[in-house]
């Protein structure tokens, strides 16, 4: 038997907002420890992975370790019957088929709705621990701006992060663009801070298509952290606020892409 | 002579909204009791009457009975001109080919939209009185909400109504769904119980597709009611505040659609 | 040298809005006096006329006269790039064949962006000052609301003028429409007033889809002028505030549009 709740169910909404557009379908592991996800993206160039801890539900129960397989524009479907407010209950048995999805609104109405679950092959990649060269934290709406404007001027994004700030910079047909943010020096606003933590200054460049795709989990949070390091994928992680996180992989381009 | 004025000419926007997705063409019926229209959508499987009566206008004369045949997509575009605190006063000679919108704005500005009238064929249907086995009063909202998201899973909902409330359901490839409410107890806001008049259970199947159509009303009420009797049709109405009524007409699928 | 600067970038922003479904590309013609555009859409039957006053902006400097040849779309996606209380500040050398826009914003965050310029045809049209026969000022959200809603029923919009008001009228397959504005004799809201200065009566033709076109700066002013005289272009005029102005010139349609 496999039970989990969660009073807002707008949270697993956005988390399905976020991972969607890059992957069609995708397995749920569910254990005592909670609900993980990991995935190459369909074109088998980004990585996702998401951490869900059990005792960030509030209610939570897994008698047997599961896999759950389920088409995402099916499940985005589902989410898209839950009213803002609604608590959701997922449900499946130890050998199920199926997954239900209980939402019940403060009116007197209850939905749930039953998904057929799917065998999936999974590859599971060992990612291994990583001493970053700079790791940079930013408001995750100002980070999503910055690929969605520079996206316009051509392929690549190049992010050079040294001890005064970040540079994104990226070029084509029409011309150039260059953003600079410097390191915030008053934390009045923690969350409007950029701050870096730097072991030395790195330049890597990187498709634009993967990280704007990265940036539908800005809802999420309102931090995002870059985590940077010379022939190692980027991490661009989004807190999950007392649920547990959802983390991209993306590699470096490894020629200046001229695009 | 006829001439009919109504200071908000925002609810007849509404009512067209309502009924064009449903009718192309369709006449209005003047008497000296009011304005109706009574038309089957263009496919011939629903049937769309409504009734607005002539005291609840803001002046209404009507010498002689008079049938005005228009396109619907025509009357759109006139009211689209309309501003939402205009007043809005329609005319036409007894023996006119055309009818004339004047729309007044509080500001000094006057509007007036000539129309070509068009001879529509048109068979009245008479609509027996019939005892409903059930009678639904739901939040129109809550209505239409219900009918798109399990549109989503199914080409049919089925409706099941006894005392304790009502149960939608769908089904298809990806899955089930069902939303239940449950009869209100509290009645503090009318406007968002759900209350239930119940001679006998019923248990009915409907196209979604009429359905979703229907739904284009819910801006004209807070409220609709829902009336069911075994093989008689589905009675959607949408209550016009001191002007009349929007009836939908759907009968119901005779076999379980399993699509 | 040139260097120019506006504290509101949106201005610009809303120039560029205004002027780049008529134009593709454009001259900046930059003098000691300010920043000027004159051009033909690019179907050659409208002309666009742009001045932009040094004194307007925030810092100017320009040593030697300088015409900078742009594609309105690229130009488009730099300022798409720009937030909403960001300072601009447009720098060019004598001898450039780049631009550089540069976008600051209170946060710790500056943005450059870099353009090719391009060497365009440009034919200086005079535009002799004419006497009209009437000046009509009225609310530029009217205006683009009117232009708006007849468009619905013809090609063309007759603009009638006279002491007590003007009137707006088109016709075509599915009826006629005219909107009437009187005079406004009560002039508490200035912004909102219809103000006639007559010489003599006018009537007169034009093509909705131009005027659609021009509509697109109304975000730049609350009013908006038409200038008119028989025989002469019309002149659309939306004040910049504190900065210059943009005009529109459309010629009259010699016979009335049937359609």
């Amino acid at each position: 038997m496999f039970e989990a709740r969660l009073v807002n169910s707008a949270i697993f909404k956005k988390v399905l907002d976020a991972i969607k557009e890059l992957l069609n379908e995708a397995s749920f592991d569910c254990s005592e420890s909670g609900m993980q996800l990991q995935a190459m993206d369909s074109s088998h160039v980004s990585l996702v992975s998401l951490n869900l801890k059990s005792d960030g539900f509030d209610k939570y129960r897994c008698d047997r370790n599961l896999t759950m397989g389920m088409n995402l524009t099916s499940l985005g479907k589902v989410f898209r019957c839950s009213g803002a407010d609604d608590t959701v209950t997922i449900k499946a048995q130890d050998d199920a088929d199926t997954v239900t999805f209980m939402f019940e609104s403060k009116k007197d109405k209850i939905s749930d709705y039953e998904l057929k679950l799917m065998n999936l092959d999974q590859e599971h990649l060992g990612i291994p621990e990583t001493e970053f060269s700079c790791i940079i934290k930013m408001p995750s709406g100002e980070f999503a701006r910055i690929v969605r404007d520079l996206s316009q001027f051509g392929e690549s994004i190049v992010i050079s992060c040294t001890k005064e700030g970040v540079k994104f910079s990226a070029q084509g047909d029409i011309g150039t663009g260059n953003v600079k943010l410097a390191q915030t020096n008053n934390f009045d606003k923690e969350e409007e801070s950029v701050i870096i933590d730097l072991q030395e200054p790195v330049t890597l460049t990187f498709a634009c298509q993967y990280l704007n795709s990265f940036t539908k989990a800005t809802p999420l949070s309102n931090q995002v952290t870059l985590s940077m390091c010379e022939n190692v994928p980027l991490v661009v992680e989004y807190q999950i606020p007392e649920l547990g996180h959802l983390r991209f992989y993306l590699a470096p381009k490894i020629e200046e892409d001229e695009n």
